[in-house]
């Protein structure tokens, strides 16, 4: 299925398979170790098992990161200090492997590409999305992030986890980079006209997405689709990157079970949409950043999730008595 | 320093390099990336630079862990349905490479040795674990795990966090490998016996771990105690590793500063203990089985902080201006 579009992708995306769940819950209860005792990391193996619809599920690596630039027309009303020319600069720093996601993603062994989302109607977006998603299966990544670049690029997340959870601008609009409370109460009534003027309606995503979207947020959006019709997990990093599951999950609600909630950012926006979602972050931290760096430093733990179901000797094959 | 005692290795602890710490701090305000979006992750490095002497501070790898494990004379109490032959055969399955704790350590290139510790008394079990940890370190590792094994050392554990931290039994005694609510009443009576009848003085640290700890729980003091004299960070694990951590800190406060908080434990007495240390957990997904599991978990993200400080490129040298 070279370049699918996005009706095909739609189509190709599907409910967990519930034969592979069960067995990976029967598998764990016979594993050395009391039941329950790896907490929320039993659940996170067994839905892997569900997307892909085997037992144990694959390990997920490689890993690959693809980082989303974009500019934003919202840029010049003035939502943050930082000069808009350091969107294109960090990705000259990403493809030099000097950024934060760099050096996080060596630490794992994940791969690093960088697309640059120049055009600004969603539909293109979200299918260089899809096709990005496809790409890097195709070359062998078992999991994926979705990471972005994009000065101002919290600003449309706002507005787009507004549109798509009905929270108000003052529950989703944060600091970003870190602004003063002038600029937030500015940036805020930015995101609370640009609802009023559009009025979004969230049964359809591409109307959201077109009215106050940003590239990088439209092709995140079909790159989990892109992951989730290869039954292939995607770990979602932060504000920007949660946007654009509430705009895949309004495409697919079934692309729900390919995503895996890498860390909690500190912006507000990610917990409204995270709480919407129903997910639950594997890493808290405070950190902020964007570029996929927070669901990168949770690649590990995805990993070591499985590698239980592979590796774990059984109560019966160790000579281990039970209770 | 061959076989040194513990008298010796408490003269070896000292605090943070306060210098090393200022240059840490001021690197990152030059790194590509807002002030602070790093989080938790920014502190962190900045105090393995303090812990190393030196920015940055080396990245913190190879990792080793080791696992102590121990019989409890508690267990003829009836506080724990496993039989106690558990212990040995999860010794055996350690070192077969076959528990959760093996699994998870591959993941992250860990090595796992296992330490017995069928001594009664606690100053040899501080002093094993001492040169265990002068061991691991000679042999290579740059940081450390605590993990521990042994049926029943949960009642042990809850009773030294009380001891340690004036907490009560109750808010300290927990279900451990799961265990129903008169079991749960009956191990907390036992923990408050325990310390009616020895009335440990928390600034009497082996006298404390006479009357009411384990081997495991005086070798992980002693193996905090050695690492922290060889400036090396040791990541804490779940309730039996930051019981040990209490002790360690009560014979050397300094010895706080090489300690990194892997994970909360379920257990009650973990957050207890970890409040008390003013210690932040890195990773707090339910995760209550011991091993050094939790603290295993949160390695890469300990190498990923310090990898910033090594690879993360400057504004300046990458040519990204600044707001």
């Amino acid at each position: 299925m070279p370049n699918p579009t996005l009706a095909e992708t739609l189509a190709a995306v599907g409910p967990l398979d519930v034969p592979a769940m069960a067995a990976a819950r029967e598998l764990h209860s016979r594993l050395t170790k009391p039941a329950g005792s790896l907490g929320e990391l039993e659940e996170l193996s067994v839905r892997l098992a569900g997307l892909s619809g085997t037992c144990p599920p694959p390990i997920p690596e490689p890993a690959a990161v693809a980082v989303f630039a974009g500019d934003h027309g919202v840029y010049a009303q003035g939502v943050t200090p930082w000069p808009q020319e350091v969107t294109g600069q960090m990705v000259l720093n990403f493809l030099a492997g000097g950024a934060v996601v760099n050096a996080f993603a060596r630490q794992t062994g994940a791969s690093v590409t960088v697309i640059d989302i120049a055009v600004a109607s969603p539909l293109p977006a979200v299918e260089a999305g899809i096709r990005t998603a496809e790409r890097l299966v195709d070359e062998g990544a078992r999991i994926l992030v979705a990471g972005d670049m994009g000065i101002a690029n919290t600003t449309p997340a706002a507005a787009l986890i507004a549109a798509f959870t009905g929270a108000s601008p003052e529950q989703v609009t944060g600091r970003g980079t870190g602004i003063d409370d002038e600029m937030l109460a500015h940036k805020t009534s930015v995101v609370a006209r640009a609802l009023a003027l559009h009025r979004p309606d969230p049964a359809d995503p591409l109307g959201v997405l077109a009215a106050v979207g940003g590239g990088e947020h439209a092709a995140i959006a079909g790159f989990m689709l892109g992951a989730a019709a290869r039954r292939v997990p995607v770990v979602v990093d932060g504000v920007i990157a949660v946007s654009g599951a509430l705009a895949a999950v309004a495409f697919a609600p079934d692309v729900l079970g390919a995503l895996v909630s890498g860390h909690r950012s500190a912006e507000p926006g990610a917990s409204v949409a995270l709480a919407y979602l129903g997910l639950n972050p594997l890493v808290d931290l405070g950190l902020r950043l964007g570029e996929g760096t927070g669901a990168v430093l949770a690649l590990p733990i995805v990993a070591s999730a499985v590698r239980v179901l592979h590796e774990v000797a059984t109560f019966d094959s160790a000579g281990v008595s039970e209770k």
